[in-house]
């Protein structure tokens, strides 16, 4: 029956003179997009790069309003541009550009999110060009170096090298997805081909700030948003360069344990061996926690995680192992995983210490006896795990191991009345994972018929390690929601010196402009 | 024989016409030392503190030259108006100021030594007034508070609380031991008694700095310096007030224990479960040297230790306890003495960890795996502790729980090599703990003799808690050693805010005319 209908409608096309797209050579096969791609790129990666690199020059630090909203009008002029219908849809912080692409006879929508806002700056730490000036080098800035130097963007006439790279904040994360997606559409149009589905971007001007305002515009605009399945278009490719899907993240919880002393620091000399030395507490503490083997010893940390589903296990099983190659660029011999892969050790709650602070170390260090001795960490939580409940976890632990559990500074009766005080606080409300069920219909589709457009398969994970508020969407919209990450992974994010490879930004072209045509 | 000796001279003093000392009242007892200085400080105390005012307006940090000279010149002047054999000795680095007063008859020569830089100063942390300006206030600044308020310091009429305070850099540390020791000749000379010792004093710049140039000058000089015993003047009183007299002091070696994970912090989120945590690996670390009852558990940490003889054993049980006291005054309950007294816990070595540095805490947290993580730790020695010794049982330890331990930042072929690597470095040469033999006779005759004189016994301890290079002094002079304290126990020492109750200042001189004036 469908394939009748697609007759019907090829003919009616036949007839009003108007060449449908299957009849153009509407690609079926990897190479014929990639061909497309390449010769359309031969003539208009000049300009396309030169409206990204006009995207750069506005700063787009989420804190900076008059700046931000500089951004949204530039997206909705790119869009407007497109002959999309878009509008700028304030929040309680920064606004939402929101713009659709109607395709007369549909039968999937997909949205795609992004964000246009990006990290705090610090322009001193930018080698030889401030972060919103973007630079063009011929490779990768070396470490400790400012080798190889900016050169000039080559006239038209010159093609640019794949390997070249963009310096300037968000070239990566994330106006990269941004550009990539509208890009797409500017091929798909000269292309020809017909679109099959309807398409909705929405993207977010506080990402990098906590996405506070995101859960009730989300609520808030569902039925405008609605949508079959959702593209969160953030990150980085694979190591090999390929890009990624990713079907679910960790959820995060960031705690801090503070371990009290004496009210103020003391001689080490006068005091040594008889006041209570928080720092030694607190490791004695921390090493109940996780044993040397890298096993997490809280009680009920490993019970609540659901298990990887056989599709979601098969697909861990399919992703390439680099961990030889990152032990190498890492420098690191030993690893934490006791035998686990990479791939396999984030699919598992993890419990990581990433600060420690007491007293002074180096040059500062004074023999003291300090007060007080803190630890930061963060908890990644896989799908199944509650955050409430691995708090209340962790201070339990904290309370057999003879601590009064306090969530404040403890005042001077308190620290009378117990002889070990620990106060816990929970720094952010933190967040659940997310996991969208690789067997979806929806999904299944997307990992069958992405491979037959793209040069390389993408590698699909069925969770990340890092962690995004991925279930606002899935809570709100109940759609499936899978990411799409196609930067270079070595771009510097959230640092100083970001930067994207000039080839991966058409990567993202080639994977957007396939997931937009193909049929669901 | 000694007794008709004495006669004779106080004959040739009648007949001379010169009123001797014995006849003048020479205090045998303890009220008549207090009540003459007393009745001598009605009439002084103004000018005393007009010139130590002057004194401490003289800025001291060890590395101000300028500064440091004009101090060495005050204290010669200082010197040379009560009659001594002053000297500014050059060192490698800041002058000694030598002086001398030597008596007709003396069988003994005593030295004392203190010092004349202070520590670094911060204005910013000083209330109402500069380090070298110095205030009076009418009672203790409280914590948190700039009450009091200084008082202007009275005209002459007006008498001098004892339990006002002198608020300036080095107001107790140590200029109070010069102070107190020049302002004791002044009242012996005052009270016409016959001193029955040489006086030798040494006046270091740079006690603050580390004294590096100490063990030279003492060796380039241990002519001019002979002496049968040697006092060293600096540090606080006991808890009560009562000065203290301590024959030795611990020994300290500094240490600091860096692990490596990765070359550059990790996201948290990538490479959580699977990246070394080099945080865990040091609480681990840490935590196999200390238990959680706070023994030492690294071998041999104990064995070397010189046991009490019967009268520190002795001296140390006559000691009165303010532990109860002292665990209100700093808010704790729990020690880690584990029944162990104050005075007790402070007569074996320590193992402290001072500080922790790793990663970020606080605002600053951030979601990494930090690529090092590091610890400060002090360990104090007791007699018979070699440092050298120390440290290769620290490190041999560290071995034991499977780190190859280097001294300098692993290379890349080393950190490919090792799965577990620390690095130690000896942040100071250390020294050696000094316990003056308590049964040696000028010591026995100290202790004995004193009492005599003071209103208040002094707190004797076999050895204090803290460290100072003493056996510098031991070692290179071959005599006796005591350390003479009488500064308020809160007088905020290399801190802001530093001072000193002027009773104390009085109970310095009593104790060093004391000590000067007493037969040996």
């Amino acid at each position: 029956m469908r394939i009748i209908l697609r007759w019907i409608y090829i003919i009616i096309f036949m007839i009003s003179g108007i060449p449908h797209p299957d009849l153009l050579g509407m690609p079926t096969l990897k190479e014929p997009l990639l061909d497309k791609l390449k010769s359309y790129l031969a003539n208009k990666e000049h300009d396309i790069i030169r409206e990204f690199n006009e995207f750069l020059s506005i700063p787009n630090v989420s804190s900076d309003r008059a700046n931000i909203d500089r951004n949204a009008e530039f997206i909705k002029v790119m869009m407007e541009k497109r002959g999309l219908r878009a509008s700028i849809i304030e929040t309680d912080g920064n606004p939402v550009v929101y713009g659709e692409w109607n395709a007369p006879n549909a039968t999937q929508t997909l949205a795609f999110y992004a964000h246009y806002d990006g990290q705090p700056v610090e322009p001193s730490l930018w080698i030889d060009h401030q972060p919103f000036q973007p630079v063009l080098r011929p490779g990768k800035l070396e470490a400790n170096s400012d080798f190889p130097k900016p050169i000039r963007f080559p006239p038209s006439g010159c093609r640019l090298n794949e390997d070249w790279r963009i310096y300037a904040r968000s070239s990566s994360d994330d106006k990269a997805s941004i550009m990539a997606l509208l890009a797409a559409i500017d091929f798909i149009r000269e292309s020809g081909w017909a679109l099959k589905n309807n398409l909705k971007f929405i993207f977010e001007g506080e990402e990098e700030a906590g996405s506070a305002n995101l859960p009730a515009f989300l609520e808030k605009n569902k039925n405008l948003l609605k949508s079959d399945i959702l593209f969160l278009c953030d990150g980085p490719a694979y190591y090999d360069g390929t890009p990624i899907l990713f079907f679910g993240v960790r959820g995060i919880l960031s705690l801090e344990i503070t371990v009290f002393g004496a009210a103020v620091n003391l001689h080490s000399g006068h005091y040594g061996n008889w006041a209570p030395n928080p720092a030694m507490k607190l490791v004695h503490l921390l090493a109940s926690m996780k044993d040397d083997q890298g096993k997490i010893t809280i009680n009920g940390f490993y019970d609540t995680a659901v298990p990887l589903t056989d599709s979601e296990n098969q697909a861990l099983r399919n992703i390439p192992v680099f961990d030889e190659m990152l032990k190498e660029v890492f420098a690191i011999n030993g690893l934490e995983s006791q035998g686990l892969t990479l791939k396999e050790a984030i699919q598992l709650p993890s419990f990581n210490v990433n600060g420690l602070r007491c007293g002074w170390t180096g040059d500062q260090a004074r023999t003291i006896i300090p007060s007080s001795a803190t630890a930061s960490i963060d908890i990644r939580l896989v799908k199944g795990n509650d955050p409430d409940y691995f708090v209340e976890k962790v201070k339990e632990h904290i309370q057999n191991q003879g601590f009064h559990v306090i969530e404040e500074d403890p005042s001077f009766d308190l620290r009378m009345r117990y002889p070990q005080i620990v106060k816990l606080t929970r720094k952010e409300k933190g967040y659940k994972a997310q996991r969208t069920p690789m067997d979806h219909p929806l999904c299944r589709r997307v990992i069958q018929n992405l491979a037959k457009y793209l040069e390389t398969d993408p590698v699909v994970f069925p969770s990340l390690g890092g962690s995004l508020p991925i279930h606002v969407f899935s809570d709100t919209l109940a759609i499936p929601t899978i990411g799409v990450s196609f930067v270079n992974y070595d771009n510097n994010q959230h640092q100083a010196n970001e930067n994207i490879c000039i080839g991966n930004l058409w990567k993202g072209m080639e994977m957007f402009s396939a997931l937009m045509m193909m049929e669901y």
